[in-house]
C-alpha cells in the first residue's frame, strides 16, 4: 500500500446508516481506496498516518453549481433591501441578464480567477468533487467559454471537476422574439460542438425559463450525442419537468419545491435523484418546501447541492448547506452527509468512482476534528477540516 | 505615526451612511487611531501599507455570545431531527441543563481551549472584539470559572474580551424548590463576588426564565456594584422585559422577537441598543420577526450578533450574521454593517473606544479584498479577509 490512515473513526457512507466502523483505517494504492476496515486488521504501507482518533468522511461532493460566472449581484442584493422593485433592477442592469453579460465580456482567464476563491473555499471545507455549469454565455462561443473555463479549474486546484451544459438557461435578449430560433441553436449548433467539454446536458424548466416542450428537444439533442440529462425542475412552479426528466433517465431533478407525486414516482422508477438546494430556498425566501417525506417514502436518493450562483444563492460552504438542510428542510444528520456524499456522487452519474468509502474508488477523504459526524451539521461558520485527500494525496 | 494604511476604500462607519472615504488612509499610533483621511492628505509614518484599493472597515464586533461552554448540542441536533420528543431528549441527558453539567465539569483550562476554536473562527473573519457571557455555572465557584475563562481568551489571542455574568441564565436543577433562593445566591453573592471579572450584568427574563421581578432584584444588586446592565428579552414572549432593562438605563435588550410598542419607546428614551440575533431565529425555526420598522422609526439602535451558545446559535460567523440580518430580517446593508460594528460597540458601552474609524479610538481594522461593501452581507461561505489588525497592529 502506498498509505494508510489509522487510527480514525471512519463513516464510509456505504451504509447501513454512516456505515461507521469505530476504530478504523483506509489504506490506499495508486490513488484508490485499496482496503477499509478495522484498525487491527490493517495492511502495511509506505506511510502511515495517525488520525488520533479523527472522524474520516468520503471527500465532499458539490454536484450543482454555476461556480463559473462574471460579475456578482451584490449591487442588487443591496439595491433589493433598500427596497427596490424587480422593475428598477432590471432598468439599473441587474438580474441574469447583467451575470450574461458580464460573462460574455469576461475571457476565459477572467472567468478562472474570479471562480477560484469560490472553488478554494469548498476545496477548505473537504470538497473533492465540484460540478459546474455553463448558463451564463447564451451564445455558442460563450458556452464553450465558459465550460472551458470549467475544466480549467481541474488543473488551477487538486479536485475533480464535473461539467454540465446548460444552454437552455435563459434566453439571451437577441433571441427575445425568437424562442425556436434559440432552441435551435441549443439544439443543432452547440450540443453538437460539445466535444467532451460537457459531462451532462441541463436545463431550466420554468415558466420564466423553458418549457417542457422546449426542454424534450434539449433532452433529444443530448441523448443523440450521449450525454446524459439534468434538470432545474419545479423549482418556481409545477411544470411536471421532474416526470419529462425522468423519462430520459435523467442523473438528477434539482430544486423540486413543486414536485408533485407523479413527479416523484416518476424519479423513483428512473433512479433519478433528488437534489435539493436549501441555500436557494433560504436566500430567495421560498416557503414552500420540497416534499421531503413522500420522496423518503418512494425511495428517491436525496442529494444537497450549493447551487452557487450569483442571483440565487451565492453560497460556497457545503457545511452550510448540510446545517440548511437539517434545519429548513428537517433532513437527519445521515441524510445530510449522504446528500453531499453517496446521493451526490451519484447525482453526477459517478456512484462508481466517488462518494463512499469503498474500495475501489478514489481515494479522495475528509479528516475532521470533531467528535460526532453530527457536528457537522449542527454548527454554522466552524471549519472543523483537519486534511483532504484527493486521490490518495 | 507608526504605520499608514494607504491607497484605500475605508468605510468609517462613522456617518452619514457608511461614512465612505474612496481614496482614503488610516494612520496609527501607539495602537490607536491617530488620524482618518484622504490619501493625498496622510500623514508619513515608519511604515506604510499599500492597501492595492481594498477595503477597510471597523475591526468587526460580536456583543452577544456564550463563547465559553463545556460540551456541545450536537447529539441532541441528531436526535430532534430522528423525531425525538423534547420529554425524550430531557430524558436523554439533553437541553441547558446538558451544558451546565458540562460546564460544571470542566476545568478553567477546559473552558479555554475548547472555546478557542470558536474564537478563532470570529477572528478569521475580522473580529477585534468579543462579548462572552457566564451561565452554565449556575454556580458562585461555576461562574467565576466561566468568567475567568472567558478573560484568559484575551490573553490568548489578540482579541477585546468583554464578559458578562449571567448569573440568571437558567435556574439550577439543586434549587428546583427554591426559586428565590437562587435569586438571593445570584444578588447576595455572586454579584458582590464578581470584583472586575465582569464587565456588565444580563438576565434571561422570560416564561422558561426569571420572571421581571427577580430580573428587577438582579438589576438592583448591579447597580449597586456600579455595573451596567443587559437583557435576553422578548425572545419566546412578551414579559415586557426590554421596558424594564430600559428602565435601568440598560446597554441592550437583546432577541425582542416579542418587543412591543412601549418597549421600543423606552428603549428609544433610554439609548438602549437592540441586539438582534438572527442565528437563533433561524436555528429555532421562529417564525415571529422582531419589529424591525418600528425600531428604525423610533430610532432605536440595532447591533446584530451570533448569539453563540450550543443549544440555539452554534453559530460563529458575524459574515453569516449579516446575511442572516439582511435574508431574515431584511435590514439594509449599511444596517448590517452597522450592527456589527459601530452599534455593537454601543451595545456593549464601549462607543468611544471602539466600533468605528475615527480618531482617538483603538486602531482595530478589517481590511477585506471586495469590490463594495454590499459582499461582505451578500455572500455565504466566503470569507474575503485580507488582514485584521487589532490595537495597531
Ligand atoms: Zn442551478
Ligand atoms: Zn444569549
Amino acid at each position: 500500500m502506498d498509505r494508510l490512515w489509522t487510527n480514525a473513526r471512519i463513516a464510509t457512507m456505504a451504509g447501513p446508516g454512516l456505515g461507521m466502523i469505530e476504530r478504523g483505517a483506509v489504506a490506499a494504492r495508486d490513488g484508490r481506496i485499496a482496503w477499509v476496515g478495522p484498525a487491527s486488521e490493517a495492511p502495511t504501507a509506505a506511510e502511515t498516518i495517525d488520525c488520533e482518533g479523527r472522524w474520516i468522511t468520503p471527500g465532499l461532493v458539490d454536484c450543482h453549481t454555476h461556480l463559473v460566472h462574471g460579475g456578482d449581484r451584490a449591487q442588487e442584493f443591496e439595491l433589493r433591501l433598500q427596497g427596490a422593485s424587480y422593475e428598477a433592477i432590471a432598468r439599473a442592469g441587474g438580474g441574469i441578464v447583467s451575470t450574461m453579460r458580464a460573462t460574455r465580456e469576461a475571457g476565459e482567464a477572467d472567468l478562472v480567477a474570479s471562480a477560484l476563491p469560490r472553488l478554494d473555499a469548498l476545496i477548505a471545507e473537504g470538497a473533492t468533487t465540484v460540478e459546474v455549469k455553463s448558463g451564463y454565455g447564451l451564445s455558442l462561443d460563450g458556452e464553450l467559454k465558459m465550460l472551458r473555463a470549467a475544466r480549467a479549474l481541474g488543473d488551477e486546484r487538486p479536485v475533480r471537476i464535473a461539467t454540465t451544459f446548460l444552454g437552455t438557461h435563459a434566453l439571451p435578449p437577441e433571441y427575445a422574439d425568437d424562442r425556436t430560433g434559440y432552441v435551435d441553436l441549443v439544439c443543432d449548433e452547440m450540443i453538437p460542438a460539445l466535444g467532451g467539454l460537457a459531462d451532462a446536458v441541463d436545463a431550466f424548466c420554468e415558466g420564466i425559463g423553458f418549457t417542457p416542450d422546449e426542454t424534450r428537444r434539449v433532452f433529444e439533442a443530448a441523448r443523440a450525442h450521449g450525454l446524459r440529462v439534468k434538470l432545474h425542475a419545479e423549482q418556481l412552479s409545477n411544470q411536471h419537468g421532474a416526470a419529462l426528466a425522468a423519462s430520459y433517465d435523467a442523473l438528477s431533478a434539482d430544486h423540486l419545491e413543486y414536485l408533485d407525486d407523479a413527479g416523484i414516482a416518476a424519479m423513483a422508477k428512473a433512479g433519478t435523484v433528488a437534489t435539493l438546494l436549501p441555500g436557494a430556498y433560504y436566500f430567495v425566501r421560498e416557503t414552500k418546501l420540497p416534499p421531503i417525506q413522500a420522496l423518503r417514502d418512494a425511495g428517491v436518493p436525496i442529494a444537497l447541492a450549493t447551487d452557487c450562483n450569483p442571483g440565487t444563492s451565492p453560497l460556497t460552504s457545503l457545511l452550510l448547506v448540510m446545517n440548511m438542510g437539517a434545519t429548513l428542510f428537517r433532513l437527519t444528520v445521515e441524510e445530510c452527509l449522504a446528500g453531499v456524499t453517496r446521493e451526490a456522487a451519484r447525482a453526477l452519474g459517478l456512484q462508481t468512482e466517488i462518494g463512499t468509502i469503498e474500495p475501489g474508488k478514489s481515494c479522495d477523504l475528509a479528516i475532521w476534528d470533531i467528535e460526532r459526524p453530527a457536528e457537522l451539521v449542527y454548527r454554522m461558520g466552524l471549519n472543523p477540516l483537519h486534511a483532504r485527500i484527493w486521490k490518495g494525496v
